[in-house]
């Protein structure tokens, strides 16, 4: 697996298992990164991204996420060594009790992910999830 | 205006106008660039993007946006000719009748979008838009 998808499925891992130090070691450190959660506005900034998730995996009881859809593009396009991966999934979620059944808008999101080269390793630069309706855009699968 | 928000902005205007032409010039041309219209899934490929959008504006009778909370982060980091940036902002939508009404859910919006630098100018490789609820991830101020 390449190490943008490691550190994409490392914080899956650090949600479902609660743990915040797993988290915050997959986060740029910055006052810049951003997180949007379901239904909310932007959280900007390491400090309150980090915040935000402690928060939701001290109220979540149980909980595993079942990715679909995974898209990889990485920047520069064609390049050898790429500095920027953008990751898009569906997040099909089970989970107990708690907050995250209403946070989590009925177990099924979509979510963009901004992954950057550190020289740590692949680190989450921001993320954009947001929950599918039943509304939708029309799409016809043929024309 | 650096460049990359003068597409941003170009983006904007070809939905208030209508103007299918002008959003086709906006869009990288490729089948892994992608759209994720509020409460929907992911729409893949340029084709199927604009597609989207022609369908919208040929529903909207009249729509305008404030661009709020406007931010811009461009990868390589500190590179002096980045080749992507993340545009992130809130979209206050003010429209008239039409599929708009319910399809913007109520007139605001958080959006994440990635340009890329092209021989032909920035443009767009994705675009996640979602809708902003009463529900929020606590999110103190002050600790």
């Amino acid at each position: 697996m390449s190490d943008y998808l490691t550190s994409h499925r490392l914080f899956y891992d650090a949600v479902e298992t609660g743990d915040a130090d797993l988290m915050a070691s997959l986060w740029v450190d910055d006052a810049d990164t951003s997180c949007v959660h379901p239904g909310a506005t932007p959280l900007r900034g390491t400090a309150q991204v980090l915040r935000s998730w402690t928060v939701l995996m001290a109220n979540v009881g149980y909980i595993q996420f079942f990715l679909t859809d995974v898209e990889v593009t990485t920047f520069p396009r064609g390049a050898d060594e790429p500095t920027t991966a953008v990751v898009s999934c569906t997040e099909n979620i089970l989970s107990g009790e708690g907050l995250s059944a209403e946070a989590f808008s009925g177990g099924k999101l979509v979510c963009t992910s901004i992954l950057v080269k550190e020289p740590g390793g692949w680190k989450f630069w921001s993320r954009h999830a947001s929950p599918i309706a039943e509304l939708h855009i029309e799409d016809e699968d043929s024309a």
